[in-house]
């Protein structure tokens, strides 16, 4: 069996977790299994290259940026080799270059094209554990890249379709997917099963459990994911096409709180404009979420959305500079806002969970500003102040305890 | 102008002196030059990395030491490329494998073999500065590698050479090549000029300001090396095929205490035995230095030589596994001496330099252990204590203040 198993920072984030970590793979190689191991940077590593960067210049080129955080992979998948040969069990770290994976070519936000696999496969036939640097990939300019944060997730997802892997476990923090936050409603139950569907949602909005490219990708190779704690043997939560109901019209809440609304007001009302608007956003690579369009003033008309809080000053600039081609009159932004979400297949055939949601924010006095819903899910934009009330209002109305 | 200038780890500590380094390039990179940096690690990043591979495996495999050392250098040269582009200035950073610096497989003590310069030209090309990471390079497994202490000076010759450079400038925390350490010798004088077998003897013995491989890359394409400090503008020394003697009969005097005796006892009295024994060194990569054979008892001989510091351990490992092929009846080290040469071409055309070392060291009392000479060079073995005295001793009697 091959297995690609994914540690994110923390599970690596010193010497005994390292060591925790190591013990972990050398138990399924020495059942007889291939092990490709994919690794984040250590503890709070990238958040002190990115610290690192700023001090230098706030504005530094993304490259740069990207060039610079691949030595925290780097850093992780050398220090895990020295510790299997400790253990000895023989083992072979390869970066980005090394495997040789292949993305596009936009810094700090680059998607896998291609990735080789001969690598690979000739260090596990010599019998090795393959650790592969999680986060990073090389453009056709023999660039590095890097995905974004939680692209190691992705990283993991891509090698085990890439390998045909029979498995692929990612390791985290929590010993699974929860129905919501614990820290903010401690009742929060674990799900055996979710659906790509649902945990898509749920990583979109915010559940940081997994990052929605690697469900994006694992959902499209149909590769099956285990998340489970890298720190004790609980059974974890295992998702996959279909996953079984257990009886709730909802699967999770999910809390975004890094989530920011921009309003463009008195826009031309004619046709193309909307595209102009996200067209132009897109080409700076800012991904917006939950749009609303209304009718303004004097035949113009609205539009508001939410970005991330990171990307709500480029958004802001690239927005300014395209005023007079946009023909928005006003822009305003709001940073003190949230999203919060239902997700659940059951709702495509139980009407009434919109209703519900609703109703229990209404009973504990929450304003909701935007409203915007998929098939498997209704969210919700409302007051970051009010975030942890209205969820647990929302998690008891559905779930309970 | 095509200009390779190097900074060492200490002109890269910090922020302030990261831009202190971009201003000096700049101002080349103004004059219409073309300018590659060559960046070490910055400050103690080298010595903190090998600690924290130390802690997971005192035994790591080089291979992965090398694969985390990388990361020292690929750090420096991304924030030197965000100084600059906060300065205004275009640059890239390039690591091994963009450049492609291709090695021998050596993990940890790695020499070029072929260094591609398309790369490199056409980022020059396109008018920016390029910024490339010293002391790596990559091997035939495509996996990294580095040139072992002091390499960044070698990866600065070498991209001279390769790049048929008009200029190689050293950048360092001296403002030159002195005749002694003045922290030992304070009335050391810095040097003018100093030929490449000169520069050579005093880098193989420990006078820290170049490394030796650089100078042998330098003399064999015959690269002028410009050795600086990157702290002031004080004109620095050059390093050339023939230099101006300036009324002195030696150029230097150097000290080497990384270093330590072996001596095998009792070896047989056949023809080979010394090839044996270095060439299952030489097999290890570990490099020997003074060497000495003597006639023992009841027809056996005895060799001595010595090795760094740092190799001591590996080379008794060796050694003492191959103690039946090899011979000897016995093994001893000791750690507590220091090579003292004196070095100039002068000495070729004026006797007496040996007998006059010999009476400086007589005068004060200090024990010759050992004894090497060469053309431009007399080396002798003393104890570690005796150092600073015997230094002045004979930085006294050859060059005085």
């Amino acid at each position: 069996m091959l297995v690609v198993k994914k540690f994110g920072g923390t599970s690596v984030g010193n010497k005994d977790r390292i060591f925790n970590v190591a013990r972990r793979c050398i138990e399924d190689y020495k059942k007889g299994n291939q092990v490709v191991v994919v690794l984040s940077a250590m503890g709070d590593t990238t958040d002190d290259l990115l610290a690192k960067a700023e001090e230098i210049n706030p504005k530094a080129p993304k490259r740069e940026v990207d060039m610079l955080l691949a030595c925290g992979e780097q850093t992780s998948v050398a220090l895990m080799a020295m510790a299997m040969a400790k253990l000895g069990v023989p083992a072979v770290s390869l970066n980005a270059f090394q495997v040789a994976m292949h993305t596009t070519s936009a810094y700090g936000n680059a998607r896998f094209k291609r990735i080789d696999t001969d690598r690979i496969m000739s260090e596990l036939e010599l019998n090795k554990i393959v650790i592969v640097t999680g986060f990073q990939g090389v453009n056709k300019y023999d660039d590095i890249t890097t995905l974004g944060r939680g692209g190691s997730d992705t990283t993991a997802v891509a090698l085990a379709a890439a390998l045909h892997a029979d498995a692929c476990e990612i390791y985290t923090d929590v010993d699974g997917v929860y129905t919501c936050d614990p820290r903010i409603v401690p009742e929060a139950r674990k799900l055996k099963e979710i659906s790509y569907d649902e945990m898509l949602e749920m990583a979109t909005l915010g559940a940081k459990v997994l990052h929605n490219r690697s469900v994006e990708l694992a959902k499209k190779y149909n590769v099956p994911l285990v998340v489970r704690s890298s720190l004790t043997d609980a059974e974890g939560t295992l998702v996959k096409e279909e996953a079984k109901v257990e009886g709730m019209l909802i699967s999770g809440v999910a809390v975004d709180k890094d989530v920011a609304r921009i309003a463009l007001i008195g826009l031309k009302n004619e046709p193309g404009i909307a595209f102009k608007v996200f067209d132009c956003l897109a080409k700076h690579n800012i991904n917006v979420d939950v749009i609303l369009q209304s009718i303004g003033r004097d035949n113009t008309k609205d539009i508001s959305f939410t970005v991330a809080l990171t990307d709500v000053d480029e958004a802001l600039d690239v927005l300014k500079k395209e005023q007079n081609h946009l023909t928005f009159q006003k822009i305003e932004e709001e940073t003190d806002v949230a999203k919060l979400s239902v997700v659940g297949a059951g709702m495509q055939t139980n009407a009434g969970v919109a209703a519900g949601m609703f109703e229990a924010l209404y009973n504990v006095g929450v304003n909701i500003r935007m409203i915007s819903t998929s098939e498997i899910r209704i969210t919700v934009l409302i007051d970051k102040n009010d975030v942890d009330v209205a969820t647990r209002a929302v998690h008891d109305k559905f779930i309970g305890d």
